[in-house]
């Protein structure tokens, strides 16, 4: 019985959203499961001072022609939305308040977010928005948007994000693997080599 | 013919010596040059507002496991530096002061200088470890001092610094393949196939 891989990430970030795309099947490839995290970046770079990408002078820049063509070469579909970055509070509130009905299902509906912020860009940080993706998956569209702002669902997401930060998570996406952090998409042969190997 | 690549790297960045121990053989399998342009970060942080890796909250410690593990992965000799960052101005003027003279030299240089700092844990930003560092390879001691503190060879460093950051160099290592930007040592896959197929 092996543990489960957490994957960490914030539904504004690109990055987050190409590792997205890889991280179950390649867990699966080593038989693992994968335990998904929405995390809040604003919150981790008010303790780490770091700024949001795309307001950086130079990198900002830099990050967009990154995306576009590192989308480009996994075969992401990915247009650097109008809107960069968002608050992530209402696809996170959503994505937990459904994890703990259906893990399977919330993990459909943030793949179904991700895809409508950067394919689509459609701005999930409207709760209608989010509502709008969430009921085209069958979910009911009045009952989730309550659930945005019931004050448990609230603190449901705020104690997730805090307990990411204790654990060190600064970034996303972020892949604990038995207690070993990996930043970064780009760590991700890194990641395939430390499940295939059990580390170097 | 085809034109260089140009290897931007600051002699603190432990990223940027990872990528030196494997860029000029990548660029040398597809019929490259590489122009090594050593920079300094603390300037470019002064545009970016970035702060040096290890004094950031939770990611500075999170980089010091990945650069040991990384350079494990790697097989480059690597321990972090008891004093990290340090201030490049005394490797980077020793580098273009010989460079003007022999590139090919000052290239086994910052080689030699790269692996003072992260291998041996030598503090290079002394201009006397420096003037040891090249003394070893045979430089003359007194008059590589003498041109560590040469207002020509400080302005000559300065020059390449501006220039640098004018072309939107914002970290290290910084590679650039015909326009092409690739930041990070963890692009070196993506510049390997940008060499092999001129793009996607």
């Amino acid at each position: 019985m092996t543990n489960p891989i957490d994957f960490y990430f914030d539904f504004s970030s690109p990055y987050g959203y190409f590792s997205s795309s890889r991280i179950d099947e390649l867990a699966a490839k080593y038989g693992r499961e994968v335990v998904w995290r929405p995390i809040l970046l604003g919150a981790v770079f008010k303790i780490t001072g770091q700024q949001p990408l795309p307001t950086i002078p130079l990198k900002g820049s830099y990050a967009k022609h990154d995306l576009v063509r590192s989308a480009r070469l996994f075969g992401v579909p990915f247009k650097v939305p109008s809107r960069f970055p968002i608050a992530g509070q209402a696809p996170s509130r959503a994505f937990y308040w459904l994890n703990d009905k259906d893990p399977v299902f919330a993990r459909k509906l943030a793949r179904a977010l991700y895809h409508a912020y950067f394919a689509e860009d459609r701005d999930i940080s409207s709760p209608e928005i989010t509502a709008n993706v969430a009921a085209k998956l069958g979910v009911d569209r009045a009952e989730l948007l309550a659930a945005l702002a019931d004050p448990a669902v609230k603190e449901r997401l705020k104690t997730e994000v805090d307990a990411a930060i204790e654990r060190g998570v600064f970034g996303s996406p972020y892949v604990v693997i038995d207690g070993e952090p990996f930043w970064g998409s780009d760590r991700i042969e890194q990641i395939e080599k430390w499940l295939a190997t059990g580390g170097w």
